[in-house]
């Protein structure tokens, strides 16, 4: 495969909305805007998102719209096949970013006795924001009986811990863990789905997929210029996020520094992946100061409940009238604060989902939690211990954990570089 | 609940575009765009699409980018619940399509120490083209014993038939056809999740949810005016679709007439769904000219494979060097046309799906194929039946149906109406 790809770019957008610009069609239900004009957005879509860079994309990088997320176990056992495979991968991700088809003859071109180099679906579409972004599991490192693999002896980072069960989980390890996990983020689904997808087909007979997740609702922000969005309690999610403009938070708690272990991790970062279910029918019948008193803000604005608006500063000390705290002590809020947890902060980068239906009638619907970091232990390890149990957070009568994961993501490639290519060195 | 609904409505749009407007962010992973322009596109997300009118909106409709489907089953056996029901649906039904919460007081304002009217997750969020479209399955009207349900004697249509099996089919009962069927399609999937999310709300203690589905890709255009999408097998899907152009087609292959049935379904139309899972790991390792044969047309253009564009006129007698049918007579494309289905036509609407892995390291993927007709016998079941089986279409090799769903869509309602009162008339 050769790096510069087949362009897959057409101007769709254009030609893809025409259909409203045109207003209202003939048949009784068209759209309702008759000859008003319509208002223009920039297009987000027809964007690409620099793939080379120090850091990889796909963390700090405004939180797309929508998410596939996938984890792979390696079927092959030589370290060679490793490396091939993540170079394979590297330079079918750079293609991809840049809205091409991956390979030299792409889905239509070139060899009609070979099956396409790529799946084709994606074709005519933009690049879409599309980021992928890698990341290592423990096990890929060493087995279950602590042998090394692929010849990685000292260089598994100590902060790659497994992570302690905590109360109330109710882990899947199907869905769990994995050698490798790849997180595509884009603001069309079916960009995100070409991307895993023709991951997986590059990897066969090295890595297979062992579980893999779609999202849609984004539930954070990761810059001040993105309005906060809700999950799926209703409520606006990710506040007080790390920012990208926050420079210092970001080297602080985003960014792996020199001296916090093996070297090939310096400027990598370590992504937690909680899905969580929500039981949201439940959630519905609880009345709207209950809502607010377990999340710790209002639901409208999103206002910490001590007051003011979404970003004003939060008093825990803060009574009402008849001397209790307005903030409730085990609110969510309180107990995921750094205030109570050593100063520790998140990334979060999560999405909501949907997976239909259970055979009860309810929404098999809740979060797939995502978060990046430079510390596991300091960071999601101690606002989880703080929030886990029944004892604590109030809002644990509505949620389970049912599935984990930990991975070093490595630091970003240069243009000829390769995803981990320090691991190798 | 009042029809006038509490606005959630404010301008998202350009907020949550401005990280990209702005150009590269500090931290090495932001928009490659630099100093350059970014191109900007008519807002779809900002506009409501009417709901009231003589035929049901999310039918005609140029077909939005997200699907969430869910069939419910009634739990209540009275008439009156059914009827109360379908008019507190329609209420919130047309709130939601404006963009509005539900309810007097929506999600956030008025009484604290209830419920929430409406769930919040949509709040902030434009109208993104909603359209809520809804169906009733033949065991509305009959139970299993052929006893008549809700006092809905002699209002069952002829043409509400039950499917009959076909060659390869594996329906699984329980994602399979339903009382009432809910069709929420919107540009953003949070606003079609809300909608389905809050009618399951309405129904508690008279309808629960028997299954639903979750859709991103278009996969058919249903104007002239849009770009016709792909789907998961990498392929142009729904060029030949009957568009809302073609009054004709559309008046005799999609709306009920006058004398088809009984007269509460005139301007209405029968919705066939059909799970299709496909094996897409194994699709794509067949060689791009046996995938063209297969579906009949070029993956690139999706021109057929008689020569010319997409829209190029399809020459089934074309002959190539060799004296042999450039298209296939058991190609999708063939055994799909009109010409060899008696003239039938249908207005198709799917979407693609991915649920997730399966067991087996492979996508649980495929189209969630969703038809709009006049006669179901004469249009669903004419073209399922040639394409069937295994000595049929080409394509069956790579395909699974495994649910199957027939409702009858009731015509649209006036400003004071609610869905399906011709059936209380």
């Amino acid at each position: 495969m050769q790096p510069s790809g087949v362009s897959r770019r057409r101007l769709l957008g254009a030609a893809g909305v025409g259909a409203i610009a045109a207003g209202a069609i003939g048949v009784g239900a068209g759209y309702a805007v008759g000859d008003k004009p319509v208002p223009v957005v920039p297009d987000k879509d027809a964007l690409p998102v620099g793939f080379d860079g120090r850091h990889q994309a796909g963390i700090m990088t405004p939180a797309q719209d929508r998410l596939h997320f996938a984890a792979f176990d390696m079927t092959a056992a030589e370290r060679d096949d490793l490396i091939s495979l993540l170079k394979d991968w590297t330079t079918a991700a750079r293609q991809m970013a840049q809205g091409n088809d991956i390979g030299d003859f792409g889905a239509v071109a070139g060899a009609p006795y070979s099956p396409p180099e790529d799946t084709g679906e994606a074709q005519g579409l933009p690049p879409s924001g599309l980021t992928i972004t890698i990341g290592f599991g423990r096990s890929l490192f060493v087995d279950a009986k602590g042998a090394a693999r692929f010849g990685l002896d000292g260089q598994l980072p100590e902060r790659l811990i497994e992570l302690p069960g905590f109360s109330g989980d109710r882990l899947d390890p199907a869905i769990s863990n994995g050698d490798i996990a790849i997180q595509a983020c884009a603001n069309d689904p079916q960009v995100a789905v070409h991307a895993i997808r023709n991951l997986a087909r590059i990897a066969f007979g090295r890595a297979s997929v062992r579980y893999s997740q779609m999202g849609f609702g984004r539930t954070s922000s990761t810059s001040t210029a993105q309005v906060t969005p809700r999950n799926l309690f209703g409520f606006k999610d990710g506040t007080a996020n790390i920012k990208a403009e926050s420079e210092k938070d970001v080297e602080d708690f985003v960014w792996v520094q020199d001296g916090d272990g093996p070297a090939w991790m310096t400027g990598g970062s370590y992504l937690v992946s909680r899905k969580i279910d929500m039981r949201i029918e439940t959630w519905d019948r609880e009345p709207l100061n209950g809502q607010e008193a377990i999340i710790g803000r209002a639901k409208g604005s999103g206002g910490p409940l001590s007051g003011g608006d979404e970003f004003a500063t939060i008093d825990f000390e803060a009574k009402d009238d008849a001397g209790q705290p307005r903030i409730d002590p085990k609110s969510h809020l309180r107990l995921a604060h750094p205030d109570v947890n050593n100063g520790a902060k998140l990334l979060r980068r999560g999405y909501n989902f949907v997976d239909g239906s259970n055979g009860l009638g309810q929404l098999s619907a809740g979060l797939f939690f995502i978060a990046y970091q430079r510390d596991p232990a300091k960071q999601f390890v101690q606002i989880q211990g703080s929030l886990a149990g029944l004892q604590n957070d109030l809002l644990n009568e509505y949620i389970v954990h049912v599935s984990s994961g930990l991975f070093a993501c490595p630091p970003g490639v240069g243009p000829k570089g390769y995803w981990g290519e320090g691991l190798f060195a």
